[in-house]
């Protein structure tokens, strides 16, 4: 079997720490792990279960060298300073971060949805969302049924999210509720605990913050969808992991709802929970830590009727990142 | 200035207890003060800034005779079981609970949308549900400028919805959780500390909880909008109180979202909290233990060219429930 060198660019990050699990989970066949981050981390020495010590090292043009897979888990700036030494040492370079999303050059893949866009790459393929992700690998089986129109989406999105620092600040925060005392906000611009903040991203002209605009762009893109119309409200709730969307999906075509529950319970990458008279239904603590996008709530929609009600959960530092960039990897391997 | 003889049913109750705190609050003109309960809390003693020790009695038919006005904090069964005698005294009844909401005999009422309805009463006028309320004071200004056709609604509600056991158990469950040891489920059917339960209420045979219908058909009675179609998903969130709510709403007309800001900002019970270039938007911790509703997040709705997107955050314990019924108390003492 052959075997790749691959290099994790961020690999000190929740996303990139994520990817090495996910790697090794997958047994993906590697020759050379490379694991690049800041300055202030190479030297560092992380012992990995499948492939050893691995030294970080600093993430410089000449890191990629030699390299035919780079996972990227580093933010936009980072991802666009390095993009052109990675294409330049002809390693498929899988990138998390933003940057690159809308650029026509560069397909946008959820595996599950569009696989076949990743092998129109030109060195770069994006990979999406976190809450992209997890709705549309929900909605994925609706829209082979008959064609998504429009999409309303509220989203209750873990702490997690937004990195490392999330899930501390949120229980530093409770504990500190909890014993009388004040409370600290550095990653979150309010207190997180125990309350809701409808901001995720900048805000845009149009009222909009970056967050809930991807769900439409990077929606229409991954489905061949140019025309979905979403609108899409983002929310920070106090939940360590996984993020969770209440979603109204209006298609083309009235669907039956049983028909909706079969395409879905036999959809990739989702598992159907969808049991009322036993209290069955997606919740965050139970997604978190696996692959899947738990699905449930399935219901008719009472304003259209063309129209279905669902609401899902899925594991945003995986299946919203990590996993599905692993996934993408294994992809292209697969048809060396 | 006339004085009323005003009862409390379910007097200990969380409902209960902020009924008698925000009738002092409101220095609503009481002769006599009765704090009723079941048989198990009667005899002890309430200190009252303004009414001195009211001595808690059991709720029986008796205990009504007469009263002016019953404030009801009863869950349903208790309700129907004295409704009878309630009306027997000659008080007017303000139920909390939902026995009697969808009776065309009973008016519902939230104060700042429909007043009049209150005159109309044969003795039962009925509170609204919480999050019904809360919503439709948000959009209420936007009923006024175009009659609305459509609400999609996603909720994010607090523990304290479910009364006083929910923020203990939630917090408890915190409290173990940080300390790493196990946590224990009576209120809710699941842990609720960092977690969501997309259930409130029982399931219904279109799938949709009685707590999402009651958005459609409570928000149909108190509008006076009989064909308005509502699809609505009510999720329990591990905040302590306020209820928030994500809503798309479209109208018969296309609206300005100047016109709109305008009108909630002029609107009784609302407060206009809509600045994203500094980050100013609705937030359930900022809510709680006042009584307007908070909109924000006002923008148009990508989907519907005649829908217009906000958040809006409210205390369900008080203007959700207790605060709205001493309202409507006010509203029937304004005309003697």
């Amino acid at each position: 079997m052959k075997k790749y060198n691959v290099a994790i660019l961020g690999a000190t990050g929740a996303v990139g720490m994520e990817m090495l699990k996910v790697l090794q989970e997958r047994d993906f066949p590697i020759q050379e792990l490379r694991l690049l981050a800041s300055s202030r981390s190479a030297g560092k020495v992380i012992e990995t279960e499948k492939y050893g010590s691995v030294t970080i090292q600093e993430a410089k043009d000449s890191a990629f060298e030699g390299m035919n897979i780079v996972l990227g888990a580093a933010e936009n700036d980072i991802s666009k300073k390095f993009v052109d030494a990675i294409k330049a040492s002809g390693a498929a370079y899988i990138d998390n971060s933003s940057a690159f999303r809308m650029d026509p050059e560069v397909p946008l893949v959820v595996p599950e949805i569009n696989p076949e866009d990743a092998f129109t790459h030109k060195g770069v393929i994006a990979n999406p969302n976190c809450s992209t992700i997890i709705t549309l690998v929900a909605i994925n089986a609706i829209n082979r049924l008959s064609p998504i129109e429009a999409l309303y989406a509220s989203t209750y999105q873990a702490v997690s999210g937004a990195g490392i620092k999330g899930p501390k600040e949120m229980y530093e925060q409770s504990r500190n509720i909890l014993e009388g005392k004040d409370i600290e906000c550095s990653t979150f611009p309010y207190q997180i605990a125990y309350n809701l903040l409808p901001q995720i991203g900048g805000f845009g002209e149009n009222g909009y913050t970056s967050e809930e605009m991807k769900l439409q762009n990077e929606g229409r893109k991954i489905l061949h969808l140019p025309e979905l119309k979403v609108s899409c409200t983002c929310v920070r709730v106090p939940v360590e992991r996984s993020h969770s969307i209440s979603a109204n999906v209006i298609t083309k075509d009235r669907l039956e709802l049983e028909d909706v529950r079969k395409a879905i319970s036999e959809a990739a990458g989702c598992k159907l929970k969808d049991d009322t008279e036993k209290n069955i239904y997606p919740m965050p603590i139970e997604t978190s830590d696996q692959d899947l996008v738990y699905v449930g709530r399935i219901r008719r929609d009472l304003v259209c009727e063309n129209g279905i009600n669902l609401w899902c959960c899925g594991d945003q530092v995986r299946k919203g990142a990590a996993t599905n960039a692993v996934q993408i990897a294994q992809l292209l391997i697969s048809r060396d």
